[in-house]
């Protein structure tokens, strides 16, 4: 337990936003901070958590001002919790908090301390909506270009597309900005068969939740927005009865029963001659 | 609810294991479930809540008996729970239980009712405990070549090292595999200046836990086991008092007082002028 005089900066991912899927750690973060701190959608999410504390809410392009009203409460002896949706530290407030820190000549050791609570990403959440998409390899993206430069994101679109990753695409639209989605589908397409499974997943867990199963060729027929999280499935991908279904790769190894494949070894790297042309085929 | 009489596959992530990290949703799978599914270790982790209840335990190289197991006994009835560490969606058991189902020509609607809760994956976990690595795109590598080509493994490092992604290695070494995380590191070091950090995070909220925070050139030095996740920076990530940070790209657009950088504009892209020769320069 921290000291009753020393600042404690809680930095806290909630989740989807439920109440099913926020753990005990960042629920006892909340209940703890005499402030709480974060983007006013975040804050009604919990709204039922906070009554009679004192709550600073901004709105989304006041990250930097969030951040440093967080740090510098807790440095004069606050028990603050800054909350994001999702995991803090995934696209969230926890990299600005360092920021203001090292900004301002925090040592490690001076108030305030510093407490990190992990939260289901969007990614896990959008994914156990649809099925079981990330079971091997994938990667997040941000379609953001407000701080990232989009040739940055084309060049990780493209890598992640050409060496079979399963791709999550954070902020894939908003008002504004609709061209990138546009782009990103036209790279994936170079790389993926037009059947390959993606998934649309909006507001995973909150009331608006609404997932569609589609494909490579035809997700930009639906409704894309600021609150969508994209799966775009590998090329080991499979649909199933409206699932989306990326394989570990058993069946490299074991025959449906667990046997084991002639020339393969349990407990050994896989032998490589079953694998050309499609690796991991299911 | 479900009928009385309908079976229930529950599909749990439980998270790194200490309960402070489990959902409501997970434990109240686990409460309602009449039978627990799970490698031994994951089933110890949650051995308080599981009293009086009917176990399958298996050893690791058993899932396929065990997803197997899982879903025979839900379809008969039961209201089964089977466990994975994590997201039971992030090479876990959740593809494996649909390719059980595949196989069985099961179709939705039939029993079992599938119900996918997730979990704080390693990637999160490991990251709280060392500052904020995930902040920007990044990405997940199995180096397990147990059941994936080490090829198609070797491309997808390639890939999301020269497209600087932030890396999470799962599974980077065993007894018996040992080169795999070698190589690894040598494909990295093509790519990243040496003095990159680098983390590494064994047992993440568990009683063994150790977080180690060193970089590109020294990672190599330390005990790396199957217990490890190891977070390699991308080019922007920064060490600072201890803690492994990736910077979202405020500094592209902001100054640390949250001023408009000349040239810029909040909520349009980023003007691309200041990105040459490093991008994403804090």
């Amino acid at each position: 337990m921290p000291d009753q005089d020393t600042g404690v900066l809680y930095i806290v991912g909630i989740g989807p936003g439920a109440e099913a899927h926020i753990t005990p750690a960042a629920l006892r973060a909340i209940q703890e901070a005499e402030l709480v701190v974060g983007y006013t959608t975040y804050i009604k999410l919990v709204k039922h958590l906070i009554d009679g504390k004192e709550i600073v809410r901004t709105g989304m392009t006041e990250e930097i001002a969030r951040a440093r009203a967080a740090v510098e409460r807790a440095q004069a002896g606050a028990k603050v919790a800054l909350i994001s949706s999702g995991d803090a530290g995934v696209y969230g407030m926890a990299g600005l908090v360092f920021q203001v820190l090292k900004d301002i000549g925090w040592k490690r050791g001076e108030p305030p301390e510093l407490r990190l609570i992990p939260g289901i990403t969007a990614l896990n959440s959008c994914a156990s909506l649809v099925g079981a998409p990330l079971v091997h390899d994938f990667c997040a993206i941000s379609l953001s270009d407000l701080l990232t430069p989009w040739p940055v994101i084309v060049r990780r679109i493209e890598a992640a597309a050409s060496a079979d990753f399963v791709i999550g695409l954070y902020n894939p639209a908003s008002g504004r900005r609709t061209r990138q989605i546009v782009e990103a589908q036209s790279i994936v397409r170079r790389h993926r068969a037009g059947d390959t499974p993606v998934a649309l997943v909006k507001s995973a867990y909150r009331k608006l939740q609404h997932a569609v199963l589609t494909d490579v060729d035809h997700f930009l027929d639906y409704e894309i927005g600021m609150l969508t999280t994209v799966l775009v499935g590998s090329s080991n991908t499979y649909a199933f009865e409206g699932y989306m279904v990326t394989p570990r790769g058993y069946s490299n190894k074991y025959t449906s029963d667990g046997e084991v494949l002639p020339g393969q070894r349990p407990g050994f790297s896989l032998t490589a001659d079953r694998f050309s042309p499609q690796p991991e085929e299911q």
